[in-house]
């Protein structure tokens, strides 16, 4: 399997390495391989070789900042754009791993369409096409008769989308409600321990957890575009930022964190969803709520199934080895399957 | 798909009302339709129509306890055995339903090799042939080119295999640790909040959740079981019954349960497995540990993987309904991939 991957941060790094690390696993126990054949970044340039790109060189030149450091090979292109790159018979998917943009999608969206539309199977890590355009994109994937796939998206790599769509294919899902965010979880957990927000806050940041404008993640935006994602995958729902109502932790002192306990409960920020719509608000849960005991950057979710009640997914929700291994989770589900599942979705 | 059942207790009759209740919704939203068109039972006799059979009409025969009160139809054959009926192009799939055996796997085991032999897939619910034969069933039907298939052994619906097996396929799974019993988490839990064991286990069998002779729970055979699927599904390992610890929780006094819970502790039946080995044994975990919190007849597993580290699925753990779901799961992921499954396991 051929791959373009767009954005090489770390996400895109740790997926390199881990092809290089796992190809004669791969091989052997899956059959499966894949070459990176383009590399395309809006700061280091861009690589394209049709023969493949070699993972160590790639990763070497990333660790320069600039792909123009990658040694000379025969047949290697260097600064094509997406639009150049992008085209029938160039590769087999595209791995859109761009920082996400919840307000336009774009450039990514553009890119994305350009390779379902040139017959490439589509992969993202980057939130913001499948937030924004799920439905859309979805139908587009069917209509070429191939596969889109988005596991890096909701909880990195645990596999919360493969479990919805294909474990549970036999269910109807009646809802969703999990913690998405890590962020706001870790500085939630914080605050059981007596930290004040604006402390527990500053820790994260430290970490790298949260940045240094934190409101993307405490105001409940991140956790808002993942919901999306699910309530569109899951539902065929067609919702925006507008159908949900948005909140975060950042108004939650102290004090509410010690009433809650003296109650046996727990602050969580919860995003939720249902056919008929969604929310994200940090709500006050009971102990015995599998959902009130995930500490730290733990992300979790739990499913409510018509034939088996409900499903508890817990694992982590971010990192940059973790997104990786749901890019080769969700390519090893394309060559499993391949065009068989693609009609199936339709 | 044409299914021949064998057994048609209350698994088998929750999997005919879901395929009744569903066929329009997998029809249209999966492309699947399946069709019962054999069932063989101990003691209610046997039915075989090419035609299929209706399933209104099944669960009503089964309610009066015997099949000869299933309406007369063209092509319908009565009282055929398993070596009968179990022919090349009889059937697309076997579904195992027949009570557990776990000393022998009989007469279970023979079914499943003429199946596989004949051509057929092989799902199953009875734990039996594959906690004692799973590597040779799965050699067997590789070289026949079919599926065998058996998530409703563990955990019951909650797709346990599905996840270790296919949405996890990126990662090396290094160890699995769960509560796959039931009864035993319903007494323990029970004694969290001051029951004896006497007196826990007796509102068990009061329930159903326990049967008059425990031990198969009580003593850590049904978790055993359950556990050598696993570690074999997961690690190809080979172990048998020989290669575990097995202890149980009747030894557990209400003394222990209030010592451990003055540290912050709870008691869990535990099953872990690697690939150099596993036990099953009552455990102290500390409340952290997302297994210490699963309560009542809830089931629990974690994976310890590679590149996620450690990702934990809880749901029910028994039921005809859930483990009929599984049943359904599973043929839908042979529908889904058929063949290209198969070799890909090989």
């Amino acid at each position: 399997m051929r791959l373009i991957l767009i954005g090489f941060g770390a996400v895109g790094r740790s997926f390199a390495e881990i092809l290089r690390d796992k190809a004669n696993d791969l091989r052997e126990q899956r059959g499966f391989e894949a070459s990176i054949v383009g590399v395309i970044t809006a700061t280091r340039g861009s690589l394209y070789c049709a023969d493949g790109l070699e993972p160590s060189d790639l990763l070497a030149a990333a660790e320069t900042g600039d792909f123009a450091t990658y040694p000379d090979a025969a047949n290697l292109q260097r600064d094509g754009s997406a639009s150049d790159m992008i085209a029938p018979g160039a590769a087999d998917a595209l791995l859109e791993l761009s920082p996400t943009n919840l307000e336009t999608a774009q450039p990514a969206l553009a890119s994305c369409y350009r390779a379902l539309d040139a017959g490439l199977h589509l992969v993202l890590a980057n939130k913001g096409p499948v937030a924004l355009h799920y439905a859309d994109l979805a139908a587009r994937a069917a209509a070429a008769g191939v596969m889109m796939r988005c596991e890096a998206t909701v909880m990195a790599g645990t596999p919360t989308l493969q479990l919805a769509q294909e474990a549970l294919a036999g269910c109807e899902i009646l809802s969703a409600r999990g913690i998405l965010n890590g962020t706001t979880n870790y500085i939630l957990t914080q605050m059981e321990s007596g930290e004040s927000y604006a402390a527990a806050l500053e820790k994260a940041q430290a970490l790298g957890y949260a940045e240094a404008d934190p409101s993307g993640d405490v105001d409940g935006w991140d956790a808002a575009g993942k919901l999306l994602i699910l309530a569109n995958a899951l539902f065929g729902s067609r919702l925006t930022m507008t159908d949900l109502q948005v909140s975060g932790i950042s108004h939650i002192r102290a004090d509410d964190i010690h009433r809650a306990r003296e109650q046996k409960q727990r602050y969580k920020l919860i995003a939720q969803a249902s056919p008929s719509g969604g929310m994200v608000q940090a709500m006050r849960l009971p102990m015995s709520d599998p959902l009130a005991s995930i500490a730290g950057t733990t992300n979790a979710i739990t499913l409510d199934t018509d034939l088996l009640g409900a499903i508890t997914l817990v694992g982590a929700g971010a990192g940059g080895r973790e997104t990786g291994a749901a890019l080769l989770a969700d390519l090893l589900a394309i060559h499993r399957c391949g065009r068989n599942q693609a009609s199936d979705s339709a």
